[in-house]
């Protein structure tokens, strides 16, 4: 596959930590929110063994605050979500999928609950300002909504734990996984959550005021010698094998929630109003049709620029791989794609084309491992 | 400055034509509204002298269309802008702010008036449907929303005349600019608009049907060969000396269109019910603090990957530079910048450093030529 450059400008915004890692070798780049997100440093694979062995910071900044405040703040949140927030918990991050009236995905975020009235939605690729403040428009809505100043570092790993516990001490280590609290580093106050888009351990700093966070970036990786640290950014292999799911790659507005496997986040029998759940409750009366599976083809090599259908033994298509790459792990591609039913059955078996050449995969539940 | 390569996935959606472009050497793409856009086919002086002299295919798929029809979909479309569009007429184009309650800009689309229950918005780089579905569901409007398969070729150039009718006849050439109107091609009728991101004359294709946009793709370049045609994209230095404005770059949420000198598209004056009226009508009462200007720096070269600061002669700030290249034209480097009051004036000069230089500039008027 030939490679393209990327063209900066304003538009796609450089974050703080942006010219640190271009002194630290990265290679490529996507574009999150209207921002640079890095997507390689070198090789995936090298990087890939390191993450799960040591620790890495990440420039993770592209995943954008939504923050929304006021008195009817609780309520426009929960408007947008399909997941009952009535008894969140300020402390407490929420992984919320953000539905349209169709019940059509527009974002899947976690959503931190700050206090009563303040909330910071930590979005996927779209711009959920434009439909919060379309729906407070609409409704009348006493709220506040900004993009606030905040670029996420995040810190990962299985070393991730120690290097943290030798900057911010023992404290650190007592948060519980998706909890979130404050740290202090060089004067200044951090959100600091036990987060990460991986599933090898971590934290996400949320960093508000920039000078302080741009210190905690060079003590990082000062500190983070002795336990081999690296810069890195979320990793294609590692995010696949845990089944993070991407918005816009694995799901897109064209899916609702109950067919990419969300079921818990989806709250049809409580109060809790919200766009979408007329549509919801009919789709699951109805049953799905459609559902998000794990893959594992028989090949190599995989570069995945778009959609590619999946087949059966009569050339019919039965669904759609969304994402996908070679695992060291299973020694094969291995990938998320979209089923229909019934095909959507472990052990189904299917024929893919990659490459002009015909290679045979397996469906499989999610997580892989 | 150093490049970098950018990862391409499902979620930076490809376009019809991308592959085609890959053959004809693409060298570079940006992301825009979370597709593929080609930004560079080798050297940008080159091809900003062939797109003045001759005919160039732009794939501008990026250009995506939110697509509003229903009983209410004028009341929608016209909350969305403060342009008066009671008057509008089928078959015409709008070029229309959209503005948030703040009177912030979130948007400079062109809209297309289908008929009167169906309206096209050709959109920059923001999710206008996401604040489309939040105020139609928050009104409870009767409407239906959604991004229709259409991906926009573009043929830019003086000779796009002689081409286009080539292919289409003579009534091609009698569509005023911003007028549109429909063509057959290959058995399928295509919307062209007389209109594109440059300003040397041209069209754009409005692709429903993909199967003849790529048949048609392909004629243009035979049937162009006699014009010299060639495959392009909107070229930097030919936008910035034309002026036409890039929401992102030159203007973003944090401007009102008064600002940026968008005053023939405010009507304050009607009865036209938009959002952020209020606060515009306040701004204007006010006056306005700053403003978006031209630039000329006495410079050879210059990068922008994000704001650069425009100082006075006492080292204060005084504006700020959002785009710039070096202009063959003018022999220097051209920009557009946002201005202090009442610094803004034509032939205030300024000192900016680039590169750890520092050089001299000048306040002009814009369009530059």
């Amino acid at each position: 596959m030939k490679n393209y450059f990327i063209a900066k400008s304003r538009r796609v915004r450089s974050t703080p930590y942006t010219e640190r890692i271009e002194n630290q070798g990265v290679t490529a780049y996507t574009i999150y929110n209207h921002m640079l997100l890095p997507t390689a440093f070198g090789s995936l694979e090298d990087s890939y063994h390191h993450l799960k062995e040591h620790v890495q910071v990440w420039d993770v900044a592209g995943e954008r605050q939504v923050e929304i405040s006021g008195k009817d703040s609780a309520k426009l949140v929960q408007l947008m979500t399909c997941r009952d927030l009535s008894k969140s918990k300020v402390g407490r991050c929420y992984y919320c999928p953000i539905i349209d009236d169709n019940a059509g995905l527009i974002n899947d975020p976690v959503i931190l609950k700050l206090n009563d009235q303040r909330w910071w939605i930590s979005i996927a690729d779209s711009d959920v300002i434009l439909f919060a403040k379309g729906l407070a428009i609409g409704q009348k809505f006493n709220v506040k909504i900004v993009e606030p100043n905040v670029d996420i570092l995040a810190v990962q790993g299985p070393k991730s734990f120690k290097l943290m516990e030798k900057i911010f001490g023992k404290k650190i280590l007592e948060m519980k996984f998706f909890g979130f609290d404050y740290f202090e580093f060089a004067g200044a106050k951090h959100l600091i959550a036990r987060s990460g888009w991986s599933k090898q351990g971590g934290f996400e700093i949320y960093v508000e005021n920039t000078k302080s966070g741009l210190a905690l970036y060079d003590k990082l990786f000062e500190v983070g010698k002795e336990f081999n640290v690296k810069p890195g950014c979320p990793n294609l292999i590692e995010r696949i094998e845990s089944a993070l799911l991407s918005y816009g790659n694995d799901i897109d507005n064209g899916d609702n929630p109950l067919e990419c496997g969300l079921d818990k986040y989806v709250n049809l029998d409580t109060d809790a109003e919200f766009i979408g759940k007329e549509k919801l409750i009919e789709v699951k009366k109805k049953g799905i049709l459609r559902k998000l599976m794990g893959v594992k083809i028989e090949a190599k090599e995989i570069n995945i620029t778009k959609s590619i259908d999946l087949i059966n033994e009569q050339n019919s298509k039965i669904g759609e791989l969304r994402s996908g790459i070679y695992s060291p792990n299973f020694r094969k591609v291995i990938g998320i794609a979209m089923l229909d039913k019934p095909y959507w059955e472990a052990d189904q078996t299917f024929k893919i084309s990659i490459n002009d050449s015909i290679f045979k995969g397996k469906v499989c539940d999610l997580p892989f491992i």
